[in-house]
C-alpha cells in the first residue's frame, strides 16, 4: 500500500479505507482515503457516548497508550483513562491521525495515486495536495459515519486540535452535541505563521531536503526538521517554564567553553529536535503547518466568525492558559464573543498556569476538573 | 592585515591598532587588537562631550551614515544628528564595532594570530576565543583612552548595547558620568538563550558551515545564517506589529498554492534573512550571541546585582518598551531595583509602544524626548 521513506520502521496502523476518496478544498480529489485511528472505551448500544479527540500539530492517534515508534506514553495519558476527565469507563473515545499526517492516514508519506486511485509506486511527497483544517475534519467525519455514529457526544482538542473542534461545530453542527476547543484560536496569527515559516525555511535549507524528494535516496532532512522542532518547542513553553526548568544553568564546569550546548536549555532543545525526527515526516510537517496557517474560520463564513455558529445547538467549552503566548487568552475570548453573538451555549475558563501553551498536555488539575465536569454534564443531559 | 572570507567586499574601516593586544576573560591574550569605529560631531577642548554609543547584536559602527556594504541609512539615524537627541552639534559621538564583530574590529573574520601576534594567514573562524560583554567593553576603553578621553559624558546603548552600557558603569565607574541602558537586561534569559541556540543550530546544520571552516572554500553558510536571522527577527517585533504590518494578507491570489511564501509576512522574513547574510559573518554571529548568553552582571559580582554599582556616582537612565517581549520591562525593573539598592541616581521610563523590541531603533517621540532630555541635563551639569 505505501512506499515508506521515513527514518523509522512502518507500523501496521489500525485504519479505515474509503476507496471513493475525498474531495479537498483545493479542488483536488484524493483517492483512496485512508484514516488511521485508535479507540478507547466501548461504544454503547445507543451509540451516544462517542467523543472524538483531535490531536495537535505533531500529535497522533496514540493518545493514551505507548507510542509504537518511541515507546513513550500517550500524549494525553494524564487525562484519558478509567475515572479520568476523558473517562474510558463512560465514553467511547476516538482519536484520528489527521489527513496529511504520517501515522497511517493519507498523507505525503503514503503512496501517491492518480485520478483513478491507482498507486504510482512513489510517495506523495510535496505533490501531496494542499489541505485545510476543514479537509481534516471531513476525513474524520467519514470515519465516524463508518463507525455508525450519527452524533458525537463531544469533539475535544487542543491547539490545532481545537481548530478542528471549532471546524466540526461549524461544518457539522448536528453531528456535534458538545465542542471543547482548548488553547486555540479561530485563525492563525501573523506571529504564529512567521514561526512556522522559520521551521519550513530550516527544512528547505537542509541539503537532504532535495526539493522534497528526499524519499528518492531514503534520506530525510533531519537537521532542518530538528531546527524546526526546536523553534516550535520554545513557543510551546513560557519564559517562566524555561526559567524554572533550566534558568541559566551551565552543563559543563567552565562558563567559557565553546561546546555546542553550554547551557542546559540548549541540550534540552537539541534533544527535542533529534528525537522528533525519528517519528515525524518532514513533508507532513510542511503540509500540516500550512493547513494551520490557512485556518481562518471567519473568512470561511464571509468574514464574520459569529455566522459560523449562527443557530448552533452545540454546547461549547472554551479554555485558555494564562501563560500561553502562542494562542493567548485574547484569541479564546474572540471565540467566546463570536459564540455569544451567535447566542450559543458557551462556558469559558482561563486557567492560571505558568507552563505556557503545553499546559493543555500537562498536569493542570483545575483544567482537568473543568473539562471533565463539562463532559460529564453533557453526558448526564443525554443520559449517557 | 586580514584574510577576508565574507561574501561581501572588504571595506577599509577606520580603526585603531593596539599591538600589545587584550587579555580576555577566558584567559587568552589576543594581539594585536584592532578596534574599528566611527565618530560624529567634534570633541570639545575639555574633552568632556564624548558619548559612546554601543550597538546591538547585528549592528555596527555605521550608526548615522549610509552603510558601506548595503548603502542603507544608519541604524540610529532617527536619533543621531544636529538637533536630535544625540545632538552632533553638542556631543562627540563614538560608535565602535564590537570585539568579535565583522566590520573591522578583531573578530573571527580577521586574520588569526599566534601568541606573539604573528599572522597565520588564515582567519580565526571558530578558533576565535570566547569573549564576554566585558571584553567588548575593555576593547572600547582602549579606544577612548587612545582618543584621550578620561571620562565619557555618557555610554548609551540598546539591547546588547545596553548590556555594554551596564558593564561600562560597573567596570569603569569613574570613566562614565552617565549611562543609558535601553531595552536590555542585566542577564540573558533562558528563553533568549534558547532562541539564540536555534539560530546557532541552523548555522551548524548548513552544509556550507563545514565545522566553521567555510572560509576554506570561500563559501558561507548563507541558508543557516538566514534562518537564524529570521527567527531572531520575529523576537524583535511584537504580535501587534506583525499583525499591523501584515496580518494574514496573502501574496498571491490563490489561498491554496504551495509557494514557499504564501503570506506577506513570510516573504518579508525571507527577505530579512537573505539581505542579512550579505553583511554579516556567521562566526561573528556565533561569537556575539554566545557573549550575550554568557552575560550575567550579578554573577560577575558575587550574585548581587546591586554590588555591581555600590558607591557609583554614575547617573542612570533606564528605558524599556511595553511590547518588548525579548527584554521585557520586568527585566529593566530589576536593573532599577538594584541601582536603587546601590543608592544610585537613576531615572526609569517604560515607553508605551506596540513595536516590540525594535522600538528602540524606530521613531518613538516619547523615548527620544526622554533620552535627549537626560543627556542634555547631564551635559548642562557638566557645563558642556
Amino acid at each position: 500500500m505505501s512506499a515508506p521513506v521515513a527514518p523509522f520502521p512502518q507500523v501496521d496502523h489500525q485504519r479505515a479505507l474509503f476507496p471513493e476518496g475525498l474531495a479537498l478544498d483545493c479542488g483536488t480529489m484524493i483517492a483512496p482515503l485512508a484514516v488511521a485511528y485508535r479507540t478507547y472505551g466501548t461504544l454503547n448500544a445507543a451509540r451516544s457516548n462517542a467523543v472524538l479527540v483531535c490531536h495537535a500539530l505533531t500529535g497522533d492517534q496514540y493518545m493514551a497508550e505507548p507510542h509504537p515508534l518511541t515507546g513513550k506514553s500517550g500524549w494525553w495519558d494524564s487525562i484519558v483513562g478509567p475515572g479520568k476527565p476523558l473517562d474510558t469507563d463512560r465514553y467511547f473515545l476516538i482519536c484520528v491521525n489527521v489527513l496529511g499526517g504520517c501515522m497511517g492516514s493519507t498523507g505525503p508519506q503514503e503512496e501517491m495515486t492518480d485520478a483513478e486511485g491507482r498507486g504510482l509506486g512513489r510517495p506523495w511527497g510535496t505533490d501531496f495536495p494542499n489541505i485545510t483544517i476543514r479537509d481534516m475534519v471531513r476525513a474524520q467525519k467519514r470515519l465516524t459515519d463508518h463507525l455508525g455514529i450519527g452524533r458525537l457526544l463531544a469533539v475535544v482538542g487542543g491547539s490545532m486540535g481545537g481548530m478542528q473542534a471549532l471546524e466540526w461545530a461549524a461544518t457539522f453542527p448536528d453531528a456535534v452535541y458538545a465542542a471543547a476547543p482548548i488553547a486555540t484560536a479561530a485563525y492563525h496569527s501573523a506571529q504564529n505563521i512567521a514561526f512556522h515559516e522559520v521551521g519550513r525555511a530550516a527544512i528547505h535549507s537542509d541539503p537532504a531536503w532535495k526539493g522534497g524528494r528526499y524519499w528518492e535516496d531514503g534520506r530525510v532532512p533531519a537537521q532542518g526538521l530538528s531546527v524546526a522542532r526546536m523553534v516550535a518547542h520554545i513557543t510551546y513553553l513560557s519564559e517562566q517554564a524555561l526559567t524554572r526548568k533550566f534558568g541559566r544553568r551551565l552543563r559543563g564546569a567552565s562558563a567559557l567553553t565553546f561546546l555546542e550546548d553550554v547551557f542546559e536549555v540548549e541540550s534540552y532543545l537539541r534533544h527535542q529536535g533529534s528525537t522528533f525526527v525519528r517519528r515525524f515526516d518532514a513533508n507532513s510537517y510542511l503540509t500540516i503547518t500550512r493547513a494551520m496557517d490557512y485556518f481562518d474560520l471567519a473568512q470561511e463564513h464571509g468574514g464574520d466568525l459569529a455566522s459560523a455558529f449562527r443557530g448552533t445547538k452545540t454546547r461549547f467549552f472554551v479554555a485558555s492558559f494564562s501563560s500561553d503566548w502562542l494562542f493567548p487568552t485574547a484569541e479564546s475570548r474572540q471565540i467566546v464573543r463570536a459564540l455569544n453573538a451567535a447566542a450559543a451555549n458557551v462556558s469559558f475558563v482561563e486557567v492560571t498556569s505558568d507552563k505556557g501553551h503545553d499546559a493543555f498536555l500537562l498536569d493542570e488539575p483545575d483544567f482537568h476538573r473543568a473539562l471533565g465536569g463539562f463532559l460529564a454534564g453533557c453526558a448526564d443531559r443525554l443520559g449517557v
